[in-house]
């Protein structure tokens, strides 16, 4: 039976193997959850980079969109911040451009995940999508928790508990990471936004007023999309 | 109002200060249980020490016993495990003698907090007795979790989160880390021990034959010691 692990932050990803294993990047608040939406808009293609240097040589290049955050707030010069409900009001500009990110945690997670077989975009956007994608799947999964600068954090580890919730049947839950982020999603699951208000990363968010965006990211299964990861490249699958 | 923060592996130490910081170390299987067992045993002072080569060099000194496991085994050579069931039928051995630990661990995180302004020696066996040094500081707290080789485990969270419980009417419980640990040990306090035989340490460690040990360590309150760090050594305080 294939494992199910659960690294809570990328600064743990040097004890976790990668080799063979489909990894999950998660990072609900909100890059995770921005891209997804960036893709159900109609974004072909999102290029995750680690650093703002990078993301900044794309500012005004035909055919690509800059989108991003450095502590939680969008970055001076860019298109776009790291708004799911943001991208639902600028739609008319998607089709036929790149949109290039650069976020404090989620997209460096991804760039730490490339050694993996394979890298999925996790979010709770889409969270049966992604589930219902490995629930036949003979390989090991690690679920990697962006979290706040290598800090733990509730949400994504309730993305992962819930993940680890609808694979349970078909996968073994292996690791003390795993089972705790699954009995908080158990303990959480039926006030999800509520279980966020008390965190730390709602406090920092709630002061650039995105309340909005804190609802949408913590709404279960809006989307059925799932995003790979494609020779640097986040596509829809 | 001091703040309590939780720290879930050594791993991701370098992400939290501990400057005027009060450190809790905690390993509960086994090494700060253990410790906790030798001070009232009568062992005076304790020496953690990280490696093993570091321990080695006090076999059969006069005056030393050296005590420590490595990946949960007791150490060829050395008088004693890291087990406080078995220190508790050797106590004849112990007064006047200085007890040397190293384990895969506990004596790391110890050596990790070394910047503290105050370690303290955590473990579920003396919980109350460390809340209730605790609960008039004005310092704040920060709970270190040994983890098993940096990965996160249950039982280090599960006594974070009884000491964030008893903390919580003096202090903000602060971080997601902590608030997770504080739901972990509501979600099991009344079943610790069942909760880690589900647990990954657990089944490494019963293969052992160490069932007693665990239960003993995963059992509230069964002494009023506080071990506090002072020159290298850990004496009662």
């Amino acid at each position: 039976m294939a494992k199910v692990q659960v690294c809570l932050s990328p600064a743990l990803l040097p004890y976790y193997s990668l080799e063979n294993h489909v990894v999950v990047v998660t990072d609900v608040l909100r890059a995770t959850s921005t891209m997804i939406k960036a893709l159900d808009l109609g974004i072909g293609q999102i290029l995750p980079v680690a650093s703002r240097s990078e993301a900044t040589s794309y500012i005004n290049k035909p055919g690509y969109l800059v989108a991003g955050e450095r502590d939680g707030k969008k970055v001076e010069g860019f298109d776009l911040g790291n708004s799911p409900l943001e991208l639902a009001n600028k739609q008319s500009d998607f089709q036929d451009n790149i949109l290039v990110m650069t976020t404090t945690n989620g997209t460096k997670a991804i760039e730490a995940s490339k050694e993996a077989a394979k890298t999925l975009i996790g979010s709770l956007s889409n969270l049966d999508a992604v589930a219902n994608q490995l629930k036949h799947s003979q390989q090991d999964i690690l679920i990697l928790c962006a979290g706040w600068k290598n800090r733990v954090n509730m949400e994504d580890t309730l993305f992962a508990g819930g993940l680890c919730n609808r694979l349970l049947s078909d996968h073994q839950i292996y690791g003390d990471a795993a089972i705790m982020s699954l009995q908080l999603f158990h303990a959480n699951e039926q006030q999800l936004y509520e279980s966020i208000r008390k965190a730390t990363h709602f406090q920092r968010l709630k002061d650039h007023g995105i309340e909005d965006d804190i609802l949408y990211c913590m709404t279960l299964n809006s989307s059925d999309t799932v995003g790979i990861l494609e020779d640097g490249y986040i596509i829809k699958l």
